[in-house]
Order: structure tokens, then sequence, then C-alpha cells
């Protein structure tokens, strides 16, 4: 049982517990109790007190596995949800805690499972639920030298996957046949997993996520690949777009107006500049050329445990108004908007670590439109 | 734009709303999206009157996706979640909807979506936010002859998946590669995705939901592998336990064990039975040899369009009580809890269908202990 980097962590977050009055967080989201003990894993809960002491519940049979995996205090494992119920109120009472406010994480707690976690045999009557989402998302935002290893490892793997579902798009590839050879590839390169894996192809191009069909690459698609291998817990966000066959023109003018607008963002990325100003680069660019109606999503955001997190995500992206401006090592995704067109749309994105002096691009993965398949026949 | 199925189960839909006094749904889970209009998606939803109309909202990107896949009274895309907020006031005001009770997924919906949905500018203020879970689970529960066929393929599919991780158990081999190994064979015969692939070998295998690991399986780790492939929107569900080279006698023994008592239960499955009396056939058979304090999970579960459905999930397992005997045309899966000793853990997981009659087996993967790897050598 490693002491760091949880200790250190664990420091950080009970300075902002005390900023914001909160007297014990309760989490049950994995890429929280992951990132404050080194174990996140479903049905399971981490009581981190104000002081820093960390009591985790877990189903019984894990009781070792994460014994030999995570840093806590106390361990309790449960038999179903009526011992986990238990396990909260007792941990409760061994740290004293009866009054006062527990964070809770609003952002991934559906109704049902926070009916779970302050049902009057868990949480004491007079200790209040506030949000603590926003506690784990500061912590979360600035990544140590070690996170952005692990995120630097992650982008080669993206990389590997991206080559893979390039030479996939061939003559008679369906959107699942690219993805399996990017998720195979993932894999063989050391992914131990990947969040979603987006794969959409000709009219599939527009749309918010592609997730993959069994539909035939045809002759003049585009062809649209956003990929999100986790290696050692961390991943990387990478998106291409190729065309199967010769591009049209208004096909390539998109791309090279989108990559344009891409790349001028990520020119701009240095410790010091705002979201926003970052988002009206990328937007601005393409405005100026007539698509202001062609726009959707946000496009930067941040990543690391997970592949969507602050600055944004948790909640909802249009809701936050991020306005404090980024300091060195926020790790982000720039490119996630896409433009659509109508027919088609087109995407680049890549994983960028801000720096102090200006930015470094984790993602390698040629940019140029490729053309794929048909041309080589 | 297809009627049908659509049509009839939005008609069954408006009786059990009848029922239970709810005027309208408002609904965000893919799943529940899917059954009732033939598309479900992220960043949407759907709003069903109790009369059966359908008002969907969906990003702009995606509004010619959806108008192709969908059935549906009425349509609008939204920017943005301001959009989406006023999206839904408008569908509610064209529907004439200003008073009653509105069922929401509480098991779905986290607190900020649940906020985002009830925001005063969406839900008008005198309609009253209820949980509609129950109605959507039991609309569910029983297949359709169409959706079993569905099952079926995808259980054929599993079986795929389920032969090529049991040939990838070798020696070096680590849990990732064996995931790898089904999931692309799951892919190649028709899957066009799945839910989490759990492969946990050696101690691992004991613990609650093994996903993979880098971990290589050593000479006499038992290898656990659960796959859930989705073929056209519907899953199945297996499970097999494989030994890399000779099993000990404990492993063997409580093998047998595990598998006589899913058998025992499968054999007991018939429209009529209780998932109680079903529950108390698994479980008892291994309380009886000794294994009572050796259980986790509930051991047998609905599935269909989510791996794990009605009857039980959506909440929690444990707080149901399904007390209602089972109809013909449940799918369920059996065998989902597993027998866990301490240094590893067995498991043997069927898709089965309940007959009036009696039962059909949908996955047909040998469930004998399979000895891979090292014996070989």
């Amino acid at each position: 049982m490693r002491v760091e980097p949880y200790q250190g962590r664990l420091a950080k977050c009970s300075a902002l517990m005390k900023g914001e009055g909160i007297d014990v967080l309760l989490l049950t989201k994995p890429a929280n109790m992951f990132y404050l003990t080194g174990d996140g894993r479903l049905c399971a809960y981490a009581l981190i007190t104000q002081d820093g002491q960390v009591a985790l519940g877990v189903p019984s049979t894990d009781v070792e596995d994460v014994s030999g995996l995570a840093h806590f205090d106390r361990i309790t494992g449960f038999e179903d949800e009526v011992g986990m119920i238990h396990a909260i109120a007792h941990d409760f009472e061994h740290f004293g805690i009866a009054t006062g406010k527990a964070g809770l994480e609003y952002s991934f707690l559906t109704q049902a499972m926070l009916g779970m976690v302050t049902h009057p045999h868990a949480k004491p009557q007079d200790v209040v639920p506030v949000d603590g989402t926003a506690i784990l998302s500061e912590l979360r935002m600035v990544k140590e030298p070690q996170e952005i290893e692990r995120i630097r490892a992650a982008a080669h793997v993206a990389d590997a996957g991206m080559k893979a579902a390039m030479e996939a798009v061939d003559e008679g590839a369906t959107e699942v046949q690219v993805a399996a050879a990017a998720e195979l590839a993932m894999r063989e390169h050391g992914a131990e997993g990947f969040w979603r894996t987006y794969v959409a192809s000709g009219p599939r191009t527009n749309i918010a996520h592609g997730l993959p069909t069994r539909r035939r690459v045809m002759r003049h698609d585009l062809v649209m690949v956003d990929l999100h291998p986790i290696v050692d817990g961390y991943s990387a966000d990478i998106c291409r777009t190729c065309v199967a066959g010769e591009p049209t023109d208004a096909q390539r003018t998109a791309y090279e107006l989108f990559l344009q607008a891409q790349q001028a963002t990520i020119a701009r990325l240095r410790a010091g500049v705002t979201m926003q100003e970052l988002e009206e680069t990328l937007h601005g660019n393409l405005k100026a050329a007539g698509h202001g109606g062609h726009l959707f999503g946000p496009p930067i955001h941040g990543l690391g445990i997970e592949f969507e997190e602050a600055p944004l995500p948790a909640g909802h992206a249009f809701f936050h108004g991020e306005k404090a401006p980024l300091t060195a090592n926020v790790v982000l995704a720039v490119g996630n908007c896409r433009l659509y067109t109508g027919p088609w749309g087109v995407r680049v994105e890549d994983t960028v670590v801000v720096t102090r002096e200006g930015h470094e691009t984790l993602t390698g993965y040629p940019r140029s439109l490729q053309v794929r398949g048909w041309m080589h026949r």
C-alpha cells in the first residue's frame, strides 16, 4: 500500500474541504476514489474526513484485492446493499461525525444511489448532503508529473490505435470493423481498456456521438475515428478524419479549415490563457469562414483519469463558464467539437499539456486528410 | 420510420401510465428511448404523453439520423443544454401539459441531469416529478418474439466470443489479451459493440467486477470470462471459468458444485416460478455444500436491451423483492453470482428464455471446466 501520492492529494483535498466548509466526502465515483486512494471500482465507496482519513467500503469478495492496491485507514467488506448502508453508518460513527456537511457527487449519483448513501440507516440525521463535485474537479485538474507520464503513454497507444483504424478503412469495411481494429491495436500496445470508441462514416459523421454501426464505408465517405485508450488508469483522446477515395473540394476545404482552427487554438495554449479565449479562437476561425451554424459540442475539455473531465465535464458543459486562467500541467483535448455541414462532418482532436511557456502535444498521428481505400486500387 | 412495434409498445405504456396516474414520461436513458421509439442515444430526450404521442429532442446534428431510425410525432434539434431545456418546455406546451405527474428515470438520472430536465425553464411549475422507472422495467421485462430472436443472435455471438477467449488463455497471455480476443471475435461475428467485458484470473476471480488488467495468467490459475455482446441493440450474457493447467481437487470440486447448482436452477425455470424460488435453488445448493459464506451478488437477473435489466436491476438488486411469478418470454441470465473461496472463485452463467412449459437456453458454449494452456505443452 503506497502512501504517496495519496497523502499529498489528501492534504490538498483537506484544504479544499475546509475552504468549502465540507466536513466529509462520501464518494462512489471510481475515478474520484482512484485519484484519492489508488483504487476505484464499482459497488464501493470512500468516506474521506476533513483531516484526510480514508474509510473504504467494498464488496466482501474484494477486500483483499483492494487492500493490495489502495491507501486507506479503514476498510469494510459488505455482502449487499444493506451491508453497505450499515458500513457507511459505522464509518460515520468511527470518525465521530454526527453533524456537518457531507460532499456527495451530484454529477455522478443517480437518484436511486443518492437514496442509498443518504438512507437514514447510513447517514447521520444531522449530516447535510451538499454537492462536492467542484472539490474533486479542482483537485484533479492540474496533473502531477507522474500523471502526465501516464497520459503520454496513453497518447502513444492512441496513436497506434489510430494507425490501425486508418489502415482498416478499406473497401467493404464496416464501422464496427474499423473500431475492432483500433481496439485490438490499443490493447496490443498496452491499453488495459478504453472509453467509448467512436467510428462514424458518411452522413453519420454529422452526429454528436458516432458509436460504430455495421454500416459499410462507401466511396467518398468521410470516416471519423475518436479513440480513448486507458493506460495505468489514465486516458488520452485523439480524433482523426479520413476519406474513402478522393475527397470532394468541399470536403477538403472544410477539413483544412477545421485543422487550421484547431492548430491555431493549440498555438495559443500556455499558462494564463482562459478556456473562453481558446473556444473563441477555435469557433472564431470557423465562424469567420461562414460555418457559425455548423458547430456542435464544447470544442475543448480536460482529460486524465476520465476521457472528459475538468476543465468542463462533470455535469453539463455549457453551464460552467470556466473563467479562471489555465495553469501549467492542465491536460486538454483540443478539437472536441465537430464542423458539420449536413451531408458530412469533419474533426481533428489532440491531447495537449499546458506548460508555463506554451504547450506540448502528446498525440502525434499525422493530421493531414488521409485518402484511404479505393484510391489505392 | 417504422410504426410497429412502437405503436403497440406505446399503447401498453399508456395503459401502465394510466394505472400509475402518470401523465407524461420524460426519458433520457438510451435503452428506454430505444425500446419505445427505435432510437436511443446520449444527449437526447423523449417526452411520451399518456395517449402515446412522442416528442424527441436530439442534438441539431442528429435530427436527420434520428428521423431515419425512430418513431415519433415531433422532433426538435438543439445546440446545447440551454436549447435542450427550452425544447422540453416547448414540448410540454405543444401537448398542453401544465399540471400532473411526470415520470422520470430515478435509477438513471444523476442529480445534475435531474436539475436540468426539471429546470424551471424546462418543466412547467405544476408538473410534479415522480419515479417512472417501474413502468419502463415492466414494459421491457416480457420480450416480443422479435426481441428474443435478437437476443438469440447475440447469444451466438457470445458463444463465438467465449470460444476465442478460451483459446486465448495460454502461457504468457494477460487478462487484457484474453478480453481483446473475445471482443474481436464478437465483432467479427456481428456484434456492433458490447457491455463490459470481464476477464479475471487467479485471486482476481474472487472480486465482484473483474475488469481485465495486464496481469499474466499463471499455472493453476482459474480464469473467469464474462461477455455481453450487443447485436441489433440486444445483449446476451455468458460466463465461463477455465483453468490454466491441471486444476486442484478443490478447484474442480467447487466448479462442479457451482455448475450443478446453476443447472438445477435452470431446470426449475418455467412460467409461474418466482425469482425468489430460483435464487433459493441456486443459493441452497451452494449452502448445502458449506459455501453459504462464499456467495456474492444476485444469482439471476433479466437481460435484453441492457445486459442487466428487469427482473432486478434498475436501482439496487437487493431492495426489490421480486415477488411476482415469472411469465413466458422473460429472458434471464442464470449464474450471475460467484462462488468465491478466498484464493479464487468460480462461475458459470447462461442466457435462458422462460417458456410456458419450461425454458430454452440460448448460450451454448460447453460448460465443463476447460483445461487450457500449460497442460497442452
